[in-house]
């Protein structure tokens, strides 16, 4: 294996849901901000006004598909910091009023979530409810609303799965949080390409976004704040971004966000129905071809282009590696976790056994994907799986 | 005022302590990884390898300019959070031992430090003391000393100043620091092109660097984090960065990280020498032609490039527009701040009265200013100055 990735002619990437290929379109946007229009967005010169314009414009832009205000939208260094601003900004926020804050989240979220949740937990004397999920990893906002306590102070569940795909209700929790005044936030990054985010549809105070996920560039995201949500904030030093979020604003990647979130959600129709047409076709194959596979998430209530399994005898990881080998980028699960030991935690919510769990395929879809693309990488994962199970 | 500023040609760009155009090499070393190259670098298949690969021969590069181990290196979104991630990493970890924690810093420190010392004071139950400065902007180390208390647990002293370019004495901090067994931490934003970043010379546990500073891009920082020093992670998710910092890796940035440090000290020498005698004409210039014109910060013991000064009788952001007109891009001190009515923090720190402070002027020069330059921005400040004082 060398520094250099096979060729995309040669190698057939199906795990989108863990990053995207940055758009040549998002690219070009990208490029005049890393080289002549280099400004600071917060000095008064030329150099910097153009700076501010670019950067007043892209959130515009944002605000604009979102349904928000543009002083709603708060860039940051991706979802991961997105979540974790929203949920240690307004905990904390909160704390800080004198109330002990209650959150109530889903043991699905993605460990942005997960995991400070628990540090508010353990650090800062904030109690955590996690309500648990249905086998295709559905919440039931009924549940959500016997978790509610006289302080709970802030519902995190997230828009769409990253493991298995499943899309929550967020109206109708939307509706439960609105009625006893209690914030309402999610975490959109994996939904962010494919899904509608108006967020008074959706009825969210805060939706976090990255746009890896959907051919934008890794290392900037957007949380939407809804205007007078208590927000402490977590980074602090200049008065960038209304004072919730200091540092010097990366114009190229923030141009670059609202470009790729303009460009998914604009062609998202015609996407989404190219994808769903390949996903059905290569979760039939998979179910036909490979004995005991089960398709892990939601059969209809998914993403677009995502595609879950379990398959009974065989370890996760070595699959990838075979699959890699001949040709196919694919993932168990979550990225961020892969290689870890522990069964995948969105699994096991599900209800499957560590033993069933540890046999883990994700396999998600992209634009560029083609029928060729699924009729190849059902032949390989039959032939990979066949392999290791006659190891 | 177009979207477009004016090409190098017409416009003069002395405002390189604000940011600095990203070096062509270095745009070079990141476009792979925003194109082809576009891997997770958490993935294991071979685009997460490359990436992967990508991101540790990063690191060590980073590390060994450094004089540090590269698992001491955290990949930030930029020199702010590198800085919050320093002070509100060690002062909640100390916190969470049940210490109250104490906190010395300087009043002239970069709001980043400010600001989140102010935060941990009024949220979190730390105690800070600020420990004045002489006018040059200097620090004096036996304050320092004097202001150590049982419970301090972190020093923070910048490396150089952003507003009047003074170095301050490291060496001498980190050995009581030392003797005491305090946690040591620099923000070297200003510093990390001009200036030696070896930690064991320095004796820094912690030092804050951001890339856009030194010809690298707006959005990647680093923190050098000694072995051993405790830190509560501020951004939790994914296992990235040994879990001090969640959060899909932005490889473009980081690539470009490195390449623009490397670049950035490997023609320290050179730049520097030719940086200070382009400074040293360009001081005793505005000295000799704008009468009561006097030098902020160390005459001497300063960054190379940087020139900053009180004008009596105007107003400096009425400047700073009369030289942009005239094709001078330049500035009152910190970016971070412009526009913003307060007279600097920073030249009140060091006596400077409001009136005077706020006929601030900073010219910083980079590697692709010439005599020419100089010898212009000199007619066009004095030109300016005399057309406001006339008002």
């Amino acid at each position: 294996m060398t520094n250099n990735p096979a060729s995309p002619m040669t190698h057939i990437y199906l795990d989108h849901s863990a990053t995207t290929p940055v758009d040549p379109r998002v690219v070009d946007a990208m490029l005049p901000y890393l080289t002549e229009q280099f400004g600071n967005a917060s000095s008064l010169h030329r150099y910097g006004q153009a700076a501010l314009a670019t950067l007043e414009q892209s959130r515009r832009t944002v605000a604009g598909i979102l349904n928000a205000r543009p002083n709603e939208i708060v860039f940051t260094s991706g979802g991961s910091e997105s979540d974790n601003l929203a949920l240690r900004g307004v905990a904390l926020a909160t704390r800080a009023q004198g109330a002990q804050p209650h959150l109530i989240i889903t043991p699905i979220e993605h460990h942005a979530i997960l995991n400070t949740a628990a540090q508010l937990e353990r650090e800062f004397g904030c109690a955590v409810t996690r309500v648990p999920v249905n086998r295709h990893g559905g919440v039931n906002p009924d549940d959500i609303a016997r978790a509610i306590t006289p302080h709970t102070i802030l519902i995190s569940v997230m828009y769409a799965n990253n493991e298995v795909g499943t899309i929550e209700p967020l109206s109708e929790i939307s509706k439960i949080a609105r009625a006893r005044k209690i914030i309402f936030h999610t975490d959109a990054v994996q939904a962010g390409g494919y899904l509608d985010l108006d967020v008074e549809k959706l009825g969210v105070d805060l939706m976090s976004l990255g746009a890896h996920k959907f051919h934008g560039p890794k290392g900037v995201g957007v949380l939407y704040v809804r205007g007078g949500t208590p927000l402490l904030p977590m980074q602090t030093g200049g008065s960038h971004e209304r004072s919730r979020r200091a540092g010097t604003e990366n114009i190229p990647y923030i141009a670059g966000f609202a470009a790729a979130l303009q460009i998914a959600q604009s062609e998202r129709a015609a996407t989404n129905a190219r994808l769903l047409a390949l996903r059905e076709e290569l979760v039939e194959a998979i179910l036909e071809r490979v004995v005991g596979a089960q398709l892990t998430g939601d059969p209809k209530n998914r993403l677009p282009g995502h595609a879950s399994f379990v398959i009974p005898g065989v370890i996760g990881d070595e699959m990838i590696l075979g699959l890699d080998l001949a040709g196919i980028a694919g993932s168990t699960g979550s990225a961020c976790t892969a290689g870890s030991a522990e069964p995948s935690h969105v699994l096991a919510a599900l209800g499957y056994p560590a033993e069933l769990a540890r046999g883990a395929l994700r396999l998600t879809l992209g634009r560029d994907n083609t029928e060729a693309h699924i009729a190849r990488a059902v032949e390989v994962v039959a032939d990979v799986v066949g392999k290791l199970r006659r190891k």
